[in-house]
């Protein structure tokens, strides 16, 4: 039985002024609040509350003693009410995020990702799923780019925000505080193409926004500028999405 | 001013039966809507009908004589009533679209992207952009993929539907159906790690169903099973998404 005051809660995590004051967000589904119970016990992330369908809860809490989670059961009315999903999914979870100031990283071998006003969550979560797959050490974003807490970046990471590094920060003290020789990649239509240059294994790679692309102060600040080319057939296809070219980027800095 | 026959013509391109028999399909939005008003007089496009706020159909339709197209000068309330975005931006199309049977091909030279049940409209739609933008000669997705003229896919394409070659067909026969020693590239989280195998310029890119990845008698008859090797630090994620391995596996091929 969830209390009225406990709904109202869970659905303040909507908004990002309630989950920094909080320092709470919510994982939803099956399969993120999975991956927030098989985090290992010195993970900064802790469960503070789990909602969940009688029969779910049973199946994956109940004797799971290294993870002591408070549980609520819940039917399938209570769910409704307290998800953000139009079709919500066996459990919810209130989760207590740590707070991060600054990425902690060896800038000798250490591959990053910069944020700038990337604003559609999907985007973001995809990136931060990507982030793992291919061992980037840190997803910096903007302070005006998605909060990296939100419910669809959450869900569109698929559990990432779990297990990649990451940081929200005010984008130009960060750049500035690089080590001297740090490579910075500028990601820009008009930046050289990618296969072409040579690619050091550390660096932080900036995606700009998903419209207006990087900020013009990031391209001059930048060691180097690099774009994907395209190989359209006599047509002039606009961009790629900045999550693709995410995909891409990184592929490239890894396969070498 | 919209007759109330119109509306439900429209609201019915929803569902693919309609769209089916009608041959038409809903193109929304400034950006998608200005991408069809600039294709080439020999496009196999047409469009029926735009829908616009007074204000846009004079800025982008009057006047412009290279397209005769007929319009209906719509309010904001009545274009809430035939949008299917939750915010509907300014104009809507109703679209003629060509019936393709089967793609056509250089064989020698042509990439192809083959679909096998990859069912969100989303993907579907971003992997049509994705393949204008690395100049693949065609999409063939399987009858259980996401329709191509969905709304979600049209949107998603960002108006590439209309310069990509596509068709919808049954994958089996149309694999069969494809010249002897014309490579088939199947994505499957077993296959070999893709940089280190020789790529052809020509083939078929075969992607699978978001979750069961792709039917096992694809991996059987393909010349080489092919996956993208994670690089995670420790952890173990469970797999890209589709467009985005859509996207690396296209600039690799292409980079070649």
């Amino acid at each position: 039985m969830v209390s009225k005051a406990q709904i109202q809660f869970i659905r303040s995590l909507d908004r990002k002024k309630e989950r920094d004051e909080s320092g709470c967000f919510m994982a939803e589904g099956d399969k993120v609040v999975r991956e927030a119970l098989s985090l290992p016990p010195d993970s900064l992330f802790r469960i503070r509350l789990l909602y969940g369908l009688e029969s779910w809860l049973e199946k994956y809490v109940t004797g799971a003693t290294n993870h002591p989670v408070e549980t609520c059961i819940v039917s399938e009315q209570e769910l409704h009410r307290i998800s953000f999903l139009k079709t919500p999914n066996q459990a919810v979870a209130v989760i207590q995020h740590p707070m991060v100031e600054a990425p902690v990283f060896d800038c000798r071998e250490d591959l990053l990702i910069g944020l700038d006003q990337v604003q559609d969550p999907g985007n973001v979560g995809t990136i931060i799923r990507l982030a793992e797959w291919f061992g980037i050490a840190g997803v910096i974003a903007s302070m005006d780019s998605a909060d990296l807490y939100s419910p669809k970046v959450v869900q569109a990471s698929m559990g990432s925000v779990f297990r990649v590094n990451m940081v929200q920060t005010t984008l130009d003290p960060f750049l500035l505080s690089l080590p001297g020789g740090f490579p910075v990649y500028a990601t820009t239509l008009s930046g050289a193409p990618v296969y072409q240059i040579e690619l050091t294994q550390n660096g932080i790679i900036l995606l700009g926004n998903e419209s207006k692309g990087l900020t013009t102060r990031y391209l001059q600040l930048a060691t180097c500028n690099l774009s994907i080319p395209d190989f359209a057939l006599g047509t002039r296809p606009e961009s790629l999405n900045v999550s693709l070219a995410a995909a891409i980027l990184c592929s490239e800095f890894r396969r070498r």
